[in-house]
This record gives C-alpha cells, structure tokens and sequence, in this order.
C-alpha cells in the first residue's frame, strides 16, 4: 500500500461540512490508490458550522507526507484567512504538494496565502465578494464548476468540490477510474467545469 | 429556537461518509429550523469506512428527543443488521418518530428491524442483493432515487441521500425552502424520485 496517494484534509471550526465530506467521500472510496489524514490547528475535535465535530488525526504543525490537500470552505474561513497559523501551513506545505485544491469559500483562505497571485480561481457564488475582498492579485472566474490553474484546483460553492474531486482523480487514475466511482457512489458526475447554473442564479453573469 | 425539529443521525463503525453528511449539510444548513444530534451506540468516536472519524452527541440508550432520525449505509450495516441494540433503539424510536429516513444500504439494517415489512423500499443500486437477502417482506423498488412510503423514506446509494433530504425539508418546509438550499449549496437537486439512472447501469432493469 505504500505507493498510495496521502490526502491531507484540512478542518477549523466552523468548516462547511459538505465541502471537505464530499470530496472525502471520492477519494476514500479508493482505498488502494489514497489514504486520507485529517489536519487540525490542535489535536481536538473540530466542530463544523453545521454542527457535527470530527476528529484530527495529526496537527498542522506536523501534518507527515501529503500527495493532496483539500481545503474546505465555510464561515470559519474568514477567521483562517487572518490565522498566522494557517496561513504559514499552506505557504510552507504547497511546494511539496501533487494538488492543492479549495473548496467554496476555502479559496478566500488561500488567496490570503499569496498562492493564487497571478492565477485564476473560483469560490461559492452567493459569497462571492468575500473572496474578491481578500486580493484582487487574483482573477476571480465567477462563471465555473472548479477552475484548475497549474496545480491548483478551486471548486465553487459546496457541493462543487465532489465534480472537482472526480476531476482530480480523473487526473491521477484516468477518467474510467472516476465514471465508474460517480457510478459507484449514485453521483450525477458534472464532468464540465465549465457548467455553472448557479453564477446566473446569483446575478453573478 | 424551541421549535427547531430534532435531526438524529447514527453512526456505527464502517458507515459511509457521504450517506450521512450529504443530508447532515443540507439540514444543518437550515439552523433555525433543525437541530442535528450525533448518535451512537457508545459515546466514542465512530470511523467510518473511508477513514474519517465523527464524534457522538448522545447514545442509542439516552438518545432524547428525535423528529427526524437518519440511517447510513456503509459496509458496516452487515454487523448492524444482526446487532440487537440498534434494532432495538430503531424498534423503539421509530413510533415517536416524524419521519425515518435510511440512504444506501442503510435499509437493510430497518429491514432486519421489521419496519419495512409490507412496505416500499430502495438500496444502493450495486449492492441490491444483500437488502433482498434480509427479508423478503419488503417490496424493493430497484429503479428509484428514493422510495416513500408513509413517513419512512428509503434512499438509493451514497449521493442519493442528498436528493431524499431535499424531498424530506420540501416536505417538512415548503418546495421553496429546498429549491433555496439547494442553490446556495450549488447542488443539483433531482426533485423526481423516479429519476434513476443507476438502476440500469447496474443491470436491474
């Protein structure tokens, strides 16, 4: 098992729940090909906005070998985007890393790490300007499923970061790999990043 | 916030991430009008069999007040259908219950409880088989995104709980309220319970 990928999942409170399950759902399904670390500030309970608290499995201090790492959105996000902590982690953890990828409002997090300057991304449609507040070092694509630039991947609001995971799995194991996990798990796969109803629905386009 | 329903949710070892908090978003989402309460059989953290672990609010003995109560699926189910416990905690629930909602193989174990017997009921469209082997007092529906029948609601596999839950707060709520959720969440809502594209991918119709 050890040419399994490492998927590092990032928690704070007040994460968004879906954002970071979601996506854990894919890769986790794939026990030969990933291994999924749960990454917290502190070795606690990590209570999420909805409620439910989930477990850390190792700090970010000493997060171990990450292939993947997958940042959720949330209202907690706008207290990590001034998190020294935080910040540091993604800053220093990126270079080692296969794919960096956002969820929702987790872009607004990493745009406050200066890892987007120059790149273009997304975020949640109906928190749109949030992210647009922390840079504009940034181009912010308001119309998109996921943006991938190089290698980082940003979903846009919650549920997008399961099409973006099977995107990159996609990536890594070939797109048979990830029809027949969406197949798998009864997920109707949006395999275009560029299908985006909800942009329009939030005046956004 | 005294009127806000009771959404209790089980855990046991080896449930399936997203069968839970797939619906726990979209609940939980909804804070002025549901609460979410983690169940278990003890008070531990609960693994669930991609890796993640999810702490428990209150046990299967002490579980208070309920109106909605979920049931993932996961591998686990296979133990929990023979685990006099959570038969027992579902038996005596289910009468105060508003509603009694299963995703994915989750309706095997309500079926090893009696509940379904003489009525409608789905399962995970690639593990169809071991729902039927239980009891052969329900009638299972291969083709359906979710089944319902009086107040018990049984989804197909994994994702499908999402769509279920939206049906259950329509239900509950008003069809505005969760076409609402399921914009702000960017999810593609089935609203049709007939709507099944994986029942013929896996070769039940």
């Amino acid at each position: 098992m050890s040419n399994r990928r490492v998927v590092g999942a990032v928690l704070f409170p007040g994460f968004e729940l879906l954002d970071i399950f979601g996506p854990l759902e894919m890769f986790g399904v794939l026990k030969s090909d990933f291994e999924i670390v749960m990454l917290g500030e502190n070795g606690s309970l990590v209570t999420s906005d909805q409620g439910p608290r989930a477990a850390v499995d190792r700090t970010l201090d000493d997060p171990g070998h990450l292939d993947v790492l997958l940042l959720p959105g949330g209202i907690g996000t706008r207290k990590q985007a001034r998190n020294p902590a935080m910040l540091e982690f993604l800053g220093r953890t990126y270079p080692r890393l296969e794919y960096l990828a956002s969820i929702c409002t987790g872009s607004g997090v990493l745009a406050a790490t200066g890892l987007l300057d120059g790149r273009r991304a997304t975020s949640n449609k109906l928190a749109f300007d949030w992210p647009r507040s922390v840079t504009d070092a940034v181009t912010w694509i308001p119309e998109a499923r996921w943006v991938e630039d190089g290698n980082i991947f940003t979903a846009a609001g919650v549920a997008a970061g399961i099409d973006m995971s099977l995107a990159l799995i996609a990536r890594m194991l070939g797109e048979d790999v990830a029809v027949q996990l969406a197949r798998a798990t009864e997920y109707d796969w949006h395999k275009d990043a560029a299908w985006d109803p909800f942009a329009a629905l939030a005046g956004l386009v």
